[in-house]
């Protein structure tokens, strides 16, 4: 996958010619639009398409103060071990996974030290001994300023910065509880060893939105009502430590059965929904508790969605709940009030879901799941990605049949009436047959071209991808015709 | 101006709470929501509106050796001088800016300190004696892994990753010339003193388009027709030098008076045409050449789009002609081939003309000159933001008249409708009045009301902004109405 990805230049490291940086990518046009119609999907329907949440815009530099009080610069860290032979670096916990049943975050340097001895760890590289595990803080850091000792850190997440701009947001917004805000943007983490192409990496980007919400007041259950239906796999804690299987149950049986609070319910549901919406296939996901050890510092509840990749299932979204932690962690180091006034009065420190995605990983998870070598009835191959058109980074391809006779003019014409709504491309060179399968490996949807009849009725066949049934429609009908199919 | 972003939310210091931090801004709400619209509004316009460039993306950090052989990594940096008495630290060009004549660019250490001496320049702060001017590296630097003395840098500009990931997206792309490659995204420079609020900062967003092309070949007079006639005051190096005032000339007339190449003057024109279409008086815009000594490194010929914000005629935009400066160096220092193949056969290293934005600057000339108090009829004032449609944060806002008689229900059904293709507000509490003016404050070009007749017939009133004309339209018309408008 990470070849045809590269091949095609959807995804390649960084700066190829220099021989890349581990952990490090850049994207190519067509990974380009992919990654922007993701982000701009999740904008349109949880930003622009509700009334209750509003976006901002942090900075990736901001004060260190914050991560001093969001605990980060104590807490987010790594064990590393060193190997006394051959001064390979590695995380502990990573050898020891193949080793290990179980979860293995969240336990203390002891416990990692104690487990490669029981297991008898080497080094991976030269089978030499490994010293004693130390914590790798993840933060890139950097000096800001032309005065030495200004250390600032490259945010690690970007909910911090909602955090932080609370009150201000509140203030000038008006909102009322309950409320979310969204935000998306690059962060970075200086992992110890990145790995699985861009599922991995040490700069990615992130869509995160914190949902504020009285916690003495459940989820109006019209909300839930929206998700509550929705099925999928799920682990809950007790499964987990059972050793059992997952359990198809609907987001309601969640609140039901008291897994998880109604508003964590809710976000689950939306946040299953939405990576629906991107066209990964319901079986290929499941719903994972953490377990009480896993728990992130901020965290008393917090559910993955985990995706089945090539590489096994791994987690593609976290939907935490992290109370009034960091609101009350701010409040508290900065000195300034940062509750609100609810609608029945009274002020309180609302509680907050965030479901926490990451860009990278799930375009990732879009391309790998929409690839596919076919087998056509004539017994010949293609390489087709089904990807849904919201995302697919051409929605539509213009051809002439011919590169004369007039078919390029009328080509151009129908191409700059879909450009304007459409990912629209061109394209007139070569066979039509090698331009079809140029389209279908690259997932575009639609393919329209212009032909001999054309030039008699003004029609074209637009041929679909997925079935490769080819229909003919009136010019002046085939932006709407599109417009309609592609959800314009 | 400042105080009323702050106020109304739209951009404000990082991490207030913890006193910000100098050279960094966060986007609130509204902020956000233009931001985005520029930075959609240029994709549309260069990248998915046309058929010959492409879009990338690159990450922030990427191998170091793309700084060495770019060059930033030797000539990146500003002079600094040091105050002898109290340690504080300026850049020396800018205390020199109020007292010299001229260009202060491009002088080298000596000059400074002649100049400093000179003129007599003495601390800001103290008025002590300045120290020797020293070289200031702009780029942040960081470690990348977990072993020390992996330097790595926050990237000071996108275009350095469209070079090289040249053949890459040459390739893949099939791409022949002329075509070209546009990006955005976050660069950090470290500003010896950040200042005018977000028209100097540390962490910004750029938006960069590298344009190739045969340098033998000039820009085919069907595409430098199209801005042609664009006519804004220029000051070409001459006048400069002459101390002459700017004269207003189309742009063909920068070709034909040879002051620059075809190539250049249409991306110029291109350029203006752009910031002319995110409502920029064309009054307060002005084309500026850079003197010899003020040209980067890279560079052959640059011109500034200078916007005349309220605190001086500053750099909005730079279109450079970087040659195939770029492309030589990293085929040079990486061995690989980065000429391409001509469509009249053989290869070469196409020249490229760069017009590069910066994203927070043109918002804030987009909001500055939008703004304004306005004295109405009845001798009362209003605050109002003439923003374009395109880039107002709120593109329609919809009011019922009262929030009971069933007006609420009508309101957020049309709500409901508008939202999917436009940045609708809904807002059903206090006086309709105060509702206005609060959206004419933040730029909203059109109020929908709700009222008592839409009770009974089905109309509403549609408000706009500049005018205050109200027009009573059908709801089931509004959408299509407001679309033509929005251009939508």
């Amino acid at each position: 996958m990470q070849k045809f990805l590269m091949e095609k230049g959807f995804i390649f490291p960084t700066a190829e010619i220099y021989g890349g940086m581990a952990g490090f990518f850049d994207y190519g046009p067509l990974g380009t639009e992919i990654k922007r119609a993701v982000k701009e999907l999740w904008w349109k329907t949880w930003v622009s398409g509700r009334q209750d949440i509003i976006g901002m815009d942090g900075s990736i530099i901001t004060n260190p103060k914050v991560w001093e009080s969001s605990g980060h610069l104590d807490i987010f860290h790594d064990p590393l071990v060193e190997c006394s032979n051959c001064r390979g670096r590695f995380r502990a916990d990573s050898l020891l996974e193949k080793k290990v049943k179980g979860q293995l975050d969240g336990l203390s340097l002891e416990d990692y030290a104690k487990l490669i001895e029981e297991y008898k760890v080497k080094c991976p590289v030269c089978g030499g001994k490994l010293g004693a595990p130390k914590w790798f803080g993840l933060m890139f850091r950097t000096e800001v300023g032309s005065v030495n000792g200004n250390t600032a850190y490259l945010r690690p997440e970007t909910a911090q910065l909602i955090f932080v701009n609370f009150n201000r947001i509140v203030k000038t917004s008006r909102a009322t509880l309950p409320f979310g805000i969204a935000t998306m943007g690059r962060v970075f983490r200086n992992e110890i060893s990145p790995r699985n192409f861009v599922f991995r990496c040490r700069e990615f980007e992130q869509m995160e939105l914190e949902y504020f919400f009285n916690p003495k007041q459940d989820c109006p259950s019209g909300l839930l009502e929206s998700v509550a239906d929705l099925k999928v796999p799920v682990l809950t804690r007790e499964i987990q430590e059972a050793g059992s299987k997952a359990v198809k149950m609907p987001i309601n049986a969640l609140v039901k059965k008291k897994h998880t609070s109604s508003w964590h319910a809710y976000w689950l549901g939306k946040s299953l929904e939405f990576v629906m919406s991107l066209g990964l296939a319901p079986a290929k996901l499941r719903l994972r508790q953490h377990l009480e050890q896993e728990l992130s510092h901020y965290s008393k509840d917090t559910w993955d969605i985990e995706y089945r990749y090539s590489f096994g299932w791994k987690e593609l979204a976290g939907i935490a709940d992290r109370t009034d932690y960091d609101l009350q962690q701010h409040a508290k180091a900065s000195g300034v009030d940062l509750s609100v006034a609810t609608p029945e009065g009274g002020k309180l420190y609302p509680h907050v879901i965030e479901p926490s995605f990451g860009v990278d990983r799930l375009v990732f998870a879009v391309v790998e799941g929409a690839y596919q070598v076919e087998k056509l009835p004539d017994g010949k191959q293609r390489q087709v990605m089904k990807l849904p058109e919201a995302v697919a980074p051409v929605q539509v391809a213009v051809f002439p049949l011919v590169s004369k006779d007039g078919m390029p003019e009328v080509g151009r014409e129908i191409y700059n009436i879909l450009r304007k709504k459409l990912r629209t491309f061109y394209d007139d060179k070569g066979s039509v047959g090698r331009r079809y399968r140029r389209q279908d490996s690259v997932g575009t949807p639609f393919c329209i071209t212009v032909d001999g009849q054309t030039l008699k009725d003004r029609t074209v066949t637009v041929r679909e991808r997925d079935s490769m049934k080819q229909t003919r429609v009136k010019i002046a009908e085939v932006a709407g015709w599109l417009e309609r199919r592609t959800g314009g």
